[in-house]
């Protein structure tokens, strides 16, 4: 089976929005085993919906749609798919008393308008949406599929991972599963180099590495008749990749590195404060992203001068002076100073140098991490590139990734 | 004149990148008056490649590619495009020093399918790549134009700004200029309101409202023969929507809120410290941002726990007790603490509930921001909507919104 993406919206064709649905639906497609060959966005234009319809089911089995399914003159997806198929729009009851439902959780009073959005094509199946007005619908003619879903991503993607995918996981004749491996302070090359082989043996499971902007990723897929056999199949290799990555891996699943080290955080119950220069924050803001920190978190300190590292901290004078703010030592007094003056068990800092350009004789990129977990110190050095942005987000997650480590080490 | 903007990458397909550059292209497009009706996306496939090139000039008079210019045997956009318009490739020595000479710049050596790249069709404009190896290429044959770009969007952006874009306004007769208004503290229908007038004269200039995520901006939009011209059309306009808004605009062009603050206090050379509860750090991350900050941003103190606001802040314990961590009381408190402690003149602080859910009795959204300038106190209530990480993000924003306001009348 292969499908074709086609997001339907005159704002994407002035720049207003980025087309992120194409890009989640792509994503889920490639897991369930559908190839996509071509993506399209056209305006609310009928003349050239109808030509993207057309020109889509030439080439694909499936056609998925996103956006034209409003209350408005201009919405015409579902008007067009349905002459496309030869079928006829009718009031659908239960369809309309749904969404009288979602304007009366939203206490808005429902518009005439909106009766519109529960005309549905004879046939078609409607996938109720709890997050919006428009209704997603489904045709099929036992050759091709249109599956027309809402716009807006916060609609859309529960719609999609609710009723779309597993009505196309119906269709398919096997069952695919997958598993992710978040790895942390490998590069994207060198994490490929250590599985080489087993991406080259491309059987069932496969392993594809992803690179995102500050970590890189592993994904194993396998198809087999059930879930059950797809994940025996993957087990092993998980095991294998498990065992060369050893604490390179930092989780698996979907979730981020704040998110397993507050995790970490809280199952010890070990308090922790955090002293930032570069990142400035970004240390403490991430952490705190995870509700419930609070129980762990004691504060945070950005002390961007060396005024503010001497009184807020305690670094000496003479460490700042023989060798600047931007050195182990500073780190390492740093993490000490933001331990005791909060009473925490662990304290975590960064020194180093953002850009653009180097600063005090030190290059852009040189950073320093340290660690003080109940008095005993470590201290990490790091050469980052990218942008002032993107060295102070690689800072930031080098931090949380180092104090795992030493935590489950611990 | 109208354009086609066509993305080639199998990456895309897979859902492993967003193709920003599509929006990216639009909206430059937009700005000079060249509809986009289609945008599209295939594989690295030659087939459909040369389908989707041919679909494409059907419809437009100029296709912008981004895309399948690098150095493997995939990437085919250049010799498909020459064999559309008949052109035979030729390798250029002017391409080729370039290549060797970014090579050099990056200390790396020039790979033997590089020289693929230099290869260019006959009569073709080449356009300079600063920040990659792959040339940018024009072909034109008088009524069909052929724009090929890479897909890195660093050095497509700065590619399309500095040689597309002029070259296609030397093909319009006439100029459009563009100026952004930029409104804080306003929501989008409550802006749209206030200049309905203006947006439904939708003559020359036009005005159009754009909401983003925390924002939302107006862009007064014009045409003449000359840029000179085109300003003069705009003045008048946006003086007036100047003066109906007054200090809810808060910068023109392309510039963010922590910008504009960090430079007014760079003017004003007023120190300034941060204490920060719900933002967890946003706030101080944000103002780092900007290179040259370290001159007035002494320090910033991230107090989650009502200790770390007594002892680091010094807010009262009856405080506390009588008006909860998230009141008026104690965000007053804490920028008066944060600004003593530190030496600041400005001592700015956030306190509310990020959520998910109530918190000591107060509701999700309920957010406090304390401003202190040289001892005199302002303190600022909001209510926000969304989810947690929103949440964060619109207090942080409205405590440096509302920093600035303070500012400017001070």
């Amino acid at each position: 089976m292969n499908a074709e993406i086609l997001a339907i919206g005159t704002e994407i064709l002035l720049g207003d929005i980025v087309n992120t649905n194409a890009q989640f639906i792509s994503q889920e497609l490639a897991e369930l085993g559908i190839g996509v060959y071509w993506q399209t966005v056209v305006g609310d234009n009928p003349e050239r919906m109808k030509k993207a319809m057309h020109n889509a089911f030439d080439r694909a089995d499936i056609i998925i749609t996103t956006g034209g399914l409003g209350p408005t003159e201009d919405d015409l997806t579902k008007e067009i798919g349905a002459e496309y198929f030869g079928r006829k729009l009718y009031l659908d009851d239960k369809a309309l008393e749904r969404i009288k439902q979602f304007f009366d959780r939203m206490k808005r009073p429902m518009m005439e308008n909106n009766v519109k959005q529960a005309m549905i094509p004879e046939g078609a199946i409607v996938m109720y949406n709890d997050f919006g007005t428009a209704p997603g619908i489904i045709i099929e003619n036992g050759e091709k599929i249109l599956i027309m879903m809402p716009g807006p991503p916060r609609e859309m993607k529960p719609m999609f991972m609710g009723q779309v995918k597993p009505y196309l996981e119906s269709k398919q004749e096997y069952t695919l599963v997958s598993k992710t491996l978040r790895v942390a302070g490998v590069g994207e090359s060198a994490m490929e180099m250590r599985v080489k082989d087993l991406i080259d043996a491309q059987t069932n499971p496969t392993v594809a590495p992803y690179a995102k902007v500050v970590e890189a990723v592993l994904r194993i897929t396998a198809k087999a008749d059930t879930k059950e056999e797809a994940e025996k199949i993957i087990e092993p290799v998980a095991e294998e990749i498990r065992s060369r990555f050893g604490a390179d891996i930092y989780a698996e699943g979907d979730t981020t590195m704040q998110e397993t080290v507050a995790k970490i955080l809280l199952e010890k119950n070990m308090t922790i404060a955090v002293a930032e220069s570069c990142t400035g924050g970004l240390v403490a803001s991430k952490l705190i992203e995870y509700p419930g920190i609070s129980k762990v978190f004691l504060e945070g300190a950005v002390t961007y001068s060396n005024e503010a590292k001497m009184k807020r901290l305690g670094v000496k004078p003479e460490t700042l002076k023989s060798f600047g703010a931007v050195s182990a030592e500073t780190a390492a007094e740093m993490a000490r100073g933001i331990a005791e003056t909060s009473g925490a068990q662990i304290g975590v800092s960064t020194t180093g140098v953002a850009g653009p350009g180097p600063s005090e004789g030190k290059p852009e990129g040189l950073v320093y991490i340290g660690v003080n977990i109940k008095g005993k110190s470590y201290v990490k050095e790091l050469n980052l590139a990218g942008s002032r942005g993107l060295i102070r987000e690689r800072a930031a997650y080098s931090a949380l990734d180092y104090l795992r480590r030493k935590l489950i080490l611990d």
